[in-house]
């Protein structure tokens, strides 16, 4: 295949900045290249004035989706060929999105799940670190229950003691150490309630989870679609998506 | 003004996928925000199948005008207010790109030159950590005349053994501390031509370019660039550009 047929890839992203530019990253490290001309071809809309997903859910804010489409067509107009969206908590408006794209769109959150049924085939149990706004839409709940596992929550308060405050530190770039021990801490607490392995289920958690993946086996939803991302948009790219 | 006013910066980037990270992440790194909607708004072309464009100013390759061109015009497409190259070596396209663009080009060449200016406002010689390509275009030292400033070049075997192999090496993700070393040695070699500073003048060099700047006062061209799209990217931004 000629370089120019390699397919663009669409990236809908700022969602925020910090994850968007992990995500860029993994794509990078994951493409076996040797010279720019290797790589994927990307093209990245990062809006971080994107209205926050998680407020939209719980009821108390404005719909990103008008924001959502505006990327969407943007990369459209790119020529994108297939969409990748680097926000978890996003994935609320999939089908939003999906039913107004004539792009395909993937979905993280089933590339993730997968991945946990990959690596760990008998696992039925697992805990998700990820937004109140992700809990609430039962994303993770019920991609994971079309692979014959249940997602242990975690106690309103640990919650936001802990994951919520994480991202949020992430999401200002600061207090990078302590929010690293508080997704640990939150990953003891997955375990203590019986969950045999977790999921970094919001783009700003891989950023800390060091320490987390020494508690349970633990899978990055954001790797999950990067790696799904190399594998289309390279010339040996499977059909489309 | 409002969020949705904030202008939309396109990045023409992917020359190569490494450097483009690096560029988001000082973008990122350099905005004071406590939360995703306080961050720039970028649109990134990131098309690693852009011909080199040392080969191409060497005389031995195609030109990547025309995969610039529709980079451009796909960052047009998507809204973008202001365009930024993080590619030093592209930027002897610069007049191609301006004179076909709807939208203002940044010149992250003379922001670079201007920092050193500021940073040593007495400075009369700097060498340039640069690709051949930049060399042979003379882009570097035409800026720098501007400022009254001489450039000064590494003899050719230097030239290659140093920072050829030093930019191959990341572009290829290969060799990290090898090319930093090499980076280094450069430098050095540089300081005893008469250099008082330098300039990582490829988007490659600072990812590689802790050691050097223990050698000379190491302006990265990169840095500067985001600097001015930050400056250019938030609500208080002066006039464009």
């Amino acid at each position: 295949m000629a370089l120019g047929e390699r397919p663009l890839v669409g990236v809908l992203g700022g969602m925020g900045p910090s994850a968007t530019a992990d995500f860029y990253r993994k794509v990078i490290d994951l493409t076996a290249a040797r010279r720019d001309q290797d790589h994927v071809r990307l093209a990245i809309w990062a809006d971080p004035t994107t209205p926050d997903r998680t407020t939209a859910l719980l009821g108390g804010g404005a719909s990103p989706v008008p924001a959502l489409v505006r990327g969407l067509r943007a990369l459209e107009a790119c020529g994108a060929r297939v969409i990748a969206i680097p926000c978890n908590t996003a994935h609320a408006y999939l089908a939003d999105l999906r039913a107004v794209s004539g792009t395909p769109v993937l979905d993280m959150v089933d590339l993730a799940v997968a991945r946990v049924r990959r690596i760990a085939p008998t696992v039925t149990r697992i805990g998700v670190l990820a937004t109140r706004g992700t809990h609430r839409s039962g994303l993770y709940d019920r991609a994971a229950a079309t692979h014959g596992i249940e997602v242990v929550h975690l106690p309103d308060p640990h919650q936001g003691e802990y994951v919520d405050a994480a991202i949020a530190m992430v999401k200002g770039g600061r207090d990078l150490g302590l929010a690293g021990s508080l997704v640990a801490r939150a990953t003891r607490a997955l375990g203590d309630l019986g969950a045999e392995a977790a999921i970094a289920g919001c783009t700003e958690i891989p950023l800390v989870a060091q320490e987390a993946g020494r508690v349970l086996p633990l899978v990055d939803a954001t790797m999950a679609l990067a790696q799904r991302v190399v594998a289309l948009g390279l010339p040996a790219a499977p059909d489309l998506p």
